[in-house]
């Protein structure tokens, strides 16, 4: 197969361009001009290979090759276009260049295609400009409701819907038909985490996105003078903030993968040298690939949590606020491009994600895989995000074998 | 002995307008207006009393009577006219205000003392304008030095120097020779801590002063996604900080009173709900009465924090910017005040202070001993400190009590 390097090379130096920060990284905020930009440039550039272009209502951009034999079923490939603020150009952006040289490269090489495919640059996933996530597919599948964004507005204080209608976007009609002619959806998106890296492997093949469960706790003590108060007298939050989080992350790191637990924001009261803080507010995020895994896991933790607090005199509100469930990726998928990993000697391995993606809107609705291509140290939402051109070049490739396996062959469609 | 209850509410009532703030408590810092205008009151309440008042160079505010057979020696007490920023009005005030009466009833009831005996308002003790403490006790001994404070100014930008110039002062002259002729000195405090209260006792008699080890400590490990980041590839500083402070508290309690720990202030970075904090700053506070006992348990947290890091893959940065010894207050006139109240049937225990006082300046010089009152709730440094009025009239009467023996009788000459 085609080396995709240079190609990448081109289309990632046009599209990165746009929404660069002066002192780098990219921010591309859903309904910016910098996304209007974006969106345009990336028409023209479907447009000049000869795809079909089109917005819909809400403004995810598709470029369709009509399917010779089978055009009502469609192929779908790609992933947002959207950034968070100063984060990297790989988050969403290479996917959606990967699906175009990956479809484009087939349709050179082998013609139209059976099935429809469409390559997508979706809308919005980060929920970066305003607090509402996935925007983008979810207007796909009917899911985004007009009343869930109709009295949100950005820091700036811009409204949501005065943003989408000055980008020229408009709410999808409510009258229209959710689409029916997606077959498989696919996406190839950065790992954002260093399995790979770390394990050498240059392709991770998705085999579900972890639910999470996101929490507030807050304890309240009492704020004493760390000097007149002797020990038994105290009532410290942050002596409990730290039991708890000792317990829990060993009880979590005994649960092993694909398990994770974090204590990631700690805010005691009055946060000083000499004072008992009577106060403490933390935060814990808990994910896992199994729904019932992940709630025995976060009821023990929260019993826990209560107990300790209990003994220890201390008021304890616990807020669960997210509470998603984990989504598992199609199986017949992650089957075909595990069997063409190894068909073409890549070096894969399977993988969960533990970050949320576009895929967990797509795969309750229709047949969804993802593919992973590794982060150099893990790091992402940040301008130094990166992946060696080797490994990008590998994933257009594995998305390539992919797609022609969907919509150039008859097999394809039974999958 | 005398009722004290009005007096105290008559002399507290005129001191407490002074620096009040408009919403409650006081403020009452360094040389400023509110300060000066403290001072000038007291000293005129001192003299109209018939007592022979004066400032030194630096604003110490003495007012004396003096001995009738050993005019040469001088029973001291008094306390600081400073406050907090918005704190109460008994922190320091109550101690002067305690020492007058007591010295007044004393001199309108026996007469002229054999010793001569002098009340003082001490300049500072906070350290809440400038950062410098213990300038009103530290000048009366020549141990506070030009150079400490010359370079230095409040939040306003204002100078030391040129505050204190404002306010009618000045450095204690080099030439003068420092005090020789102080036989003791007793001050009377309010604990700021609730083991009085909590143990039903009306008098505290101060055995010590704890000696404190104040640290910064810097944990630097890995920023990681919360979601992608598997347990056993992190380095999370609030993971190793929680299991330091959970290990070094439990350590603390099993050592047992009165040793006393407190992990007051933590802030990770960047401290938010799905990120693997990849750095925390933390702060320790550790007190204990006995200099051997408080550097041994400090060296073995220390070792205990570097074997926590090390075992994490954690960098750590300890930095222990405090070190003050413990100060024993004069075993005879602790056994002299506690034989007073004895005598007297006064409800006290022998107590050691966790907080740091005038005393402590005192005690390497001459003999030193602190008398306690309750303090509701053990709340100080704030609008809401307060102390029951019997409390405070028993606090007055030990202090006369303590005061008549030192100055008025033959053996108070031996103590």
């Amino acid at each position: 197969m085609k080396d995709f390097r240079q190609d990448i090379t081109d289309i990632s130096g046009k599209i990165s361009k746009i929404g660069a920060d002066p002192t780098g990284g990219m921010t591309r905020l859903l309904y910016t001009k910098e996304w209007v930009e974006a969106q345009k440039a990336l028409k023209q550039i479907f447009e000049t290979a000869g795809f079909a272009a089109s917005h819909d209502a809400t403004g995810n951009l598709s470029a369709r090759l009509t399917g010779s034999k089978y055009p009502e079923q469609t192929i779908l490939t790609g992933s947002h276009i959207d950034t968070v603020v100063n984060g990297g150009n790989l988050d969403g952006q290479f996917g959606i260049e990967a699906s175009f040289l990956a479809a484009n490269y087939l349709k050179d090489t082998y013609g139209p295609p059976l099935r429809s495919l469409e390559v997508i640059a979706l809308a919005e996933e980060e929920g970066s400009r305003f607090p509402y996530v996935f925007w983008g597919s979810k207007n796909i599948f009917g899911q985004a409701r007009r009343q869930d964004v109709e009295n949100i507005a950005d820091a700036k204080g811009v409204n949501f819907v005065d943003a989408m209608h000055s980008a020229g976007f408009d709410f999808r009609p409510e009258d229209q038909p959710v689409r029916k002619d997606i077959a498989a959806f696919v996406e190839i998106h950065i790992e954002q985490g260093k399995v790979l890296e770390t394990e050498g492997k240059t392709i991770g093949v998705v085999t579900s996105i972890v639910g999470q469960r996101r929490y507030d706790i807050r304890l309240k003590g009492e704020s004493n003078h760390a000097g007149t108060t002797p020990m038994g007298y105290r009532r410290d939050t942050v002596y409990a903030f730290s039991r708890i989080c000792t317990e829990s992350i060993a009880k979590a790191r005994a649960e092993g993968d694909p398990l994770v637990l974090t204590f990631g924001k700690v805010e005691p009261k009055p946060n000083t040298v000499n004072v008992v803080p009577g106060f403490t507010h933390f935060t814990m995020d808990c994910r896992h690939t199994d729904a019932v895994a992940l709630d025995r896991f976060t009821l023990e933790i929260e019993a826990d949590m209560r107990r300790i607090a209990a003994e220890m005199g201390i008021e304890i509100e616990i807020d669960r606020w997210m509470d998603e469930k984990p989504i598992p990726m199609n199986k017949q998928l992650v089957e075909c491009v595990s069997h063409l990993c190894e068909k073409h000697k890549v070096n894969y391995r399977l993988i969960h994600s533990g970050a949320g993606h576009d895929s967990q809107i797509f795969s309750p609705h229709v047949p969804t895989v993802m593919i992973f291509v590794p982060s150099i140290d893990g790091i992402s939402h940040n301008p130094a995000e990166k992946t060696h051109l080797d490994d990008l070049a590998e994933g257009v490739k594995v998305l390539a074998h992919t797609l022609y396996q969907l919509a150039w062959t008859e097999e394809g469609g039974s999958l």
